[in-house]
């Protein structure tokens, strides 16, 4: 690989790729265009990429005069607010770092982002103050700037702020620095299964380039809607607020919500005519569920990208039902997040309709930006077969490469001449016409006699029968094939001592080869899970290590 | 204006911004796309993206082999062609500029350019030769690679290569360097009616950051069939086959063709299934003609940008007739060229049909990555109202910073802290949407009275009489109101001697106020032009300064 400098180019080079401009064309051409957010009396608060602007100035400006200064790690703790989007230009507007504090980690995780990240100041949201409180005494923090709707409520917290305070007292004609476009924007921390999170700082050059991908890839228009279901700390909510506001979208923020009350997401879905969303299987299974146990029949218009695994088929056929189009996207916290979004390419036309539905299943392909690699144990390429499975290796304008002063970074790259590629460590195969489809945690993949067993498949085949609440399949070490699969099964109340080991082998030998099925199916109760709700696998692969010896 | 260095970012941003990667990216996901080029022959060459980047790798291992280095000029003097598309990729793609050579400009301009730019090669396709061999005395370029379709032909021209020859003894394997992403990929002069032509190089990172901006500013898709109709010579040829190749849509070159005779480009646009191009008033006007003369009526389905001059109304009426939706987009050479394009916003719904087609005229508002200013004649900045004139300021990612070695530079920009502001020389107003409307040249706009009068409105107005071929209204000094305009109208030969001065002036009636009418209008048989075919104001100017001073 060389590296080459050409002949003087006489553009603006030196402007730079920085967020702020985003909110502040929007105000400038679409003024009016509508930001909807609820508040946490359910109430709908309403105003616009003007005033939106024109707050973000404001508060910019307090922060400045509090103390805030260009690098600090600002951390914020919050649902998916209008404050939360407001923060995301207003941090990094000033030259800060966003730092997205994930609710759902345990507290020591969180405290140990906050110290890591040596975050300054904190934003926290009211209803979050408990768990604020707890964390306090183990960082060190010097400030907190508390999000309430109304009145500041009464807390333990020292050196305390309120952030409509600050709006108010800001300068609405607050001029934002030109910020270096390799500065960090926002900064994320990865849920490993082990060890302490892994920190992501993400350039606003890095950002600003995907939101331009996100934006062409979505197809943004100014008569869309979108509604932010992603939890904006888990990998900048998957960014698309940002291309949605370059877009000049209306904007619905539903504030907190959860998965086993998903009624109010759909009201607000329908009354505000929402046309763009994202999310994940985990949101989208019980809001088909949600749908159907309805009366009438919603008719939406929305398309969806669908994250973190696999859609079920029933899912994306019975989203469809209600005008949900749901489109597989994929991508990780070290790569901003997108990498690639499944369409069907022209000369894919002639597929069967089940076909297409398969097709649909996998990953896509990479948009312009990102390039990835199918490699080996030894980091050479593997053919684009639909059938070889390697390990999927990443680069590009919005990948992470390296983590923020962890010695981890060394095993997750790999050097190619002055680029490297990320270790994405997700188990994929590639087919011919360039689709991703991810089979497994590279770590979950099961060698048996030389040959790979994906986890994942099995699981989501388990599942698929009837009886079958949830799955979980892993490697165990065996004297003969090196590993065998191990499968745990919960069943659902109903089937309980109805269901027979056999019967679920037989289910499975529909679509899979004999050496492929596990040698053994063990009934739970439950299946043990990580902080941020997966399954263990690394628990139960030690628990069971010997299972295959004895 | 401060300038603020935050916090490391994580995220590889020594990853550059590179041309190449978007033919990689489509040969390797979209590689049976087709690629179709009208030759000489009038055959109908096809291959796909596939072939063409490996023909690309194949040519600029030969160039370098042949002594090309990066930070070369190479010029290129061609029609629309694949070859000359592959030229886009082969030369920026080894670290060289694309110098594009406008072959409509004198051949003593074409010669300032290829000197002034030192371009150390130029690729002719065959039957520019004599041209090439007029310029070649007095130039300093060392080789010439001639595009033919079959043999090479005689040449006068010395140090020749063949184009095919070089693609076919070149290394398919050849590998890319990685460019410094500040490098120049191509250049272009802008011929101004004044001076010697003044020199743009795009930087690489410019080039694709505008590649985004106009992917999803047409929103082109996998389905789509692009057009090059603009010369490629010109501005990038508007740049669209950038994007089209990152879209994976299938790109059609109607090689050489004439606005005289425009039925082969309505054929194979009908024949291809064309359905994005760009082009101008000058080709769209006699394509409507063409259309309308024949008996049959074409049905196509095209969303063509439309630039250069403001689309005449039934020129866009008529031929969305046929399918095709004419879309004012706004640029200059300066520019790369897309500032702004023409749609409709929320919150418009509501204007009649009219109204609405008044809207469609304007050159509509900035893409995200380009700034605009209206300012009066010291640089301070008029309200968007929608009447103030003011010239509009111009600055962003892909606007130029300055002329190549080129003394006026120091005229055409302002500085505004480390930033600085193009001056268009384009008097606009911008409405309080933000819609801008140029109104005229600046320096072209006439000052009566403390007042602004704009020529190009009277000559639209003029032209759209049904005896007048040909109108230009130019502001002349006058003793009382500084400037009075003075109007040369070209008459219709079916129409000589039978229209008057005053019934032009009662048509001119119906729009304008009484002090915006010119105090004199003058048949004349022709109206005097520059190089490129516009009306020579200057020459206008110069000999009638002292009309009205007698």
């Amino acid at each position: 690989m060389r590296y080459v400098k050409g002949f003087t180019a006489t553009t603006m080079d030196d402007y730079q790729l920085n967020l702020i401009n985003i909110l502040k064309r929007a105000a400038t051409y679409f003024p009016d265009r509508e930001i909807v957010s609820r508040l946490h009396s359910g109430e709908l608060l309403r105003y616009n990429y003007r005033e939106a602007y024109e707050r973000v100035r404001r508060l910019a400006s307090s922060l400045e005069r509090i103390g805030i200064n260009p690098a600090d790690r600002v951390g914020v703790l919050s649902w998916n607010t209008h404050r939360f989007y407001e923060l995301f230009f207003a941090i990094p507007g000033m030259g800060a770092v966003l730092l997205e504090m994930n609710l759902r980690l345990h507290p020591n995780e969180i405290v140990y982002v906050a110290n890591h990240s040596k975050a300054k100041a904190i934003f926290v949201d009211e209803t979050l103050l408990p768990l604020a409180e707890a964390i306090a005494p183990h960082i060190k923090a010097e400030k907190y700037i508390i999000m309430a709707d109304g009145d500041l409520p009464e807390t333990k917290l020292e050196n305390v702020y309120s952030y409509e305070d600050l709006v108010n007292e800001g300068d609405p004609d607050y001029e934002f620095p030109v910020v270096d476009e390799r500065s960090a924007g926002t900064a994320c921390y990865t849920s490993g299964t082990t060890g302490n999170p892994k920190g992501v700082y993400y350039s606003q050059r890095a950002l600003v380039l995907h939101s331009l991908a996100e934006l062409h890839a979505i197809g943004i228009k100014p008569e869309d809607v979108y509604m932010q279901l992603v939890p904006m700390f888990h990998a900048n909510g998957w960014g698309l607020f940002y291309p949605a506001t370059i877009g000049g979208a209306k904007l619905v923020f539903p504030g907190r919500y959860g998965v086993d009350n998903l009624g109010p997401v759909v009201e607000l879905m329908e009354s505000e005519g929402v046309t763009v969303t994202a999310g994940a299987p985990a949101i989208f299974l019980p809001m088909l569920n949600y749908l159907q146990s309805l009366d009438r029949k919603p008719k939406l218009n929305v398309r969806a990208w669908s994250g973190a695994t696999e859609p079920p088929l029933a899912m994306m056929k019975g989203l469809l039902e209600f005008g949900i189009e749901v489109i597989h996207a994929y991508g990780a916290t070290e790569t901003t997040p997108l990498v690639c979004y499944n369409f069907l390419k022209p000369g894919l036309e002639n597929l069967s309709e089940e076909e297409k539905w398969e097709m649909r299943r996998k990953q896509g392909i990479p948009v312009f930006g990102v390039e990835v690699m199918l490699a080996d144990e030894n980091g050479n390429p593997l053919p684009w077969d639909g059938k070889s499975i390697g390990e999927l290796y990443i680069r590009g304008h919005w990948v992470t490469g390296s983590y923020y002063n962890d010695p981890r970074t060394i095993d997750s790259f790999v050097e190619d001449g002055f680029l490297r590629w990320w270790k994405s460590g997700d188990a994929a195969t590639i087919d011919e016409h360039g689709y991703i489809k991810i089979v497994d945690r590279f770590k979950d993949l099961i060698k048996s006699g030389g040959e790979w067993i994906s986890s994942v498949d099995l699981e989501n085949y388990l599942v698929a029968h009837p009886a079958v609440l949830e799955a979980c399949v892993v490697g165990i070490p065996h004297p003969k094939w090196e590993e065998r699969p191990l499968a745990f099964v919960v069943v659902k109340e109903e089937f309980r001592g109805k269901v027979t080991k056999e019967e679920l082998l037989d289910h499975l030998r529909q679509r899979f080869a004999k050496w492929q099925l596990p040698d053994e199916i063990l009934f739970v109760d439950e299946i043990p899970k990580t902080s941020v709700g997966k399954a263990s696998k690394r628990t139960l692969r030690e628990q069971y290590k010997d299972f295959y010896m004895q």
